[in-house]
């Protein structure tokens, strides 16, 4: 068995992906036995970290060895060690048979990552264990899971405040306006009105009208964009 | 004593201040002997947490514990944890002595703070055990601590570019034009042509030229400038 860095430093890893109309974060599946019976729940890919390796080398080893995924640029986003993140019984229980480790007090490192979801590395995804929730809809997860994700988010929009081009990394190549509009609105917490955002794109000089339009659709088709980023680097 | 959570997590502090040349960050002088003799060097205010204390409020202990200053908002930037961080036998023996624990991989948590180094809570500096140095001539410090202030400079350059307003943290209540400009110049690391800077200045609502002057300098006296935070964030 690889030597444990220590038993007090995890790395957990939230990887957002755009479904056209929720925003979704990928969660491991969790099953275990406590007092209470059976239980299914989730978590945030993460596990402990190795003697040998660096925290970045360590996020990208634990996202791959529970979900399957590869080459996600990953971002170290915060560390969080309360006192308390080990306070749930079942969580302790739990990791102490998952690692063979007595656990005490554990900080984790936090990283994030925004795919396209029907990226390549996506493919190696292994859906027994992991799966994609949307992000309103996860429930009460393990740990202080909960906390990192909504930290994830603010880290997100800190970003793409500054940095448009981020949203685009969530989007399909091709996307609607409908599409970057929902996205807009959920990552900025703020409803759009559809008639301003319109005006808006078409003044965007790096988001791209196609003559493409969306087929087999029951509504009226729409047309597609694509993101331009030279002419964004441009007017940056 | 106070129990440790573990001997494999510390804090790290990076205290920023502008003496209205030049940018300097607050660092704690350290005494030892090793194999080559008798040892004073330099190092960031940074100790392992306790068993009973999170993140930020250990953050806020061992700045004041280290510096004698307190009540300075420190802000989370960074996790360190490579596994060379601890590779310099001189720092692995010095953590030992100074805390009796055994020393193995460390990551520790980095803040930063930026103050007016003028503050009322920077009276309380304890100058036998702390003190400030410019950014450019800190030397060789202790484990990774270059680095980390170097990361600490990048992520005060992202916040600045978000708000502008954080550089004023940074200067005295009044301040001339050549302050703000030199200072403008060190975050951002490029020159600024003084005549540009000086117009573009003019147009920003919230600097308010003052009627006062520089009093006592052998060239000629500068007006002062104030930063107007209402009129600041009216333009945001």
């Amino acid at each position: 068995m690889t030597p444990l860095a220590n038993n007090h430093i995890s790395i957990d890893c939230v990887v957002f992906g755009f479904d056209g109309q929720h925003l979704k974060v990928l969660l491991v599946k969790r099953k275990g036995e406590d007092a209470e019976g059976k239980y299914n729940d989730r978590k945030l890919p993460g596990s402990l970290i190795y003697q040998d390796e660096n925290l970045d080398e360590a996020a990208g080893r634990v996202l791959s060895e529970l979900t399957g995924i590869k080459e996600v640029p990953l971002v170290q986003f915060k560390a969080f060690g309360s006192k308390d993140r080990t306070s749930n019984e079942r969580d302790v229980v739990w990791l102490e048979r998952a690692q063979s480790v007595r656990v005490e007090r554990i900080v984790t490192i936090a990283y994030f990552a925004i795919v396209k979801m029907d990226a390549p590395q996506l493919r190696t995804l292994r859906r027994e264990n992991a799966e994609w929730v949307c992000v309103e809809e996860v429930g009460t997860l393990a740990f202080d899971h909960n906390l990192i994700i909504e930290e994830a988010l603010k880290a997100i929009r800190r970003e793409a405040d500054n940095n448009r081009a981020l949203l685009f990394d969530l989007l399909p190549k091709k996307f609607t306006a409908a599409q970057l509009r929902v996205l807009n609105e959920i990552v900025f917490g703020k409803k759009l009105d559809v008639r301003n955002f319109h005006k808006k794109l078409s003044q965007l000089p790096y988001v791209v009208a196609l003559e493409e339009k969306q087929k087999g659709v029951a509504h009226r088709a729409a047309r597609f964009y694509r993101f331009d980023k030279k002419a964004y680097n441009n007017v940056r």
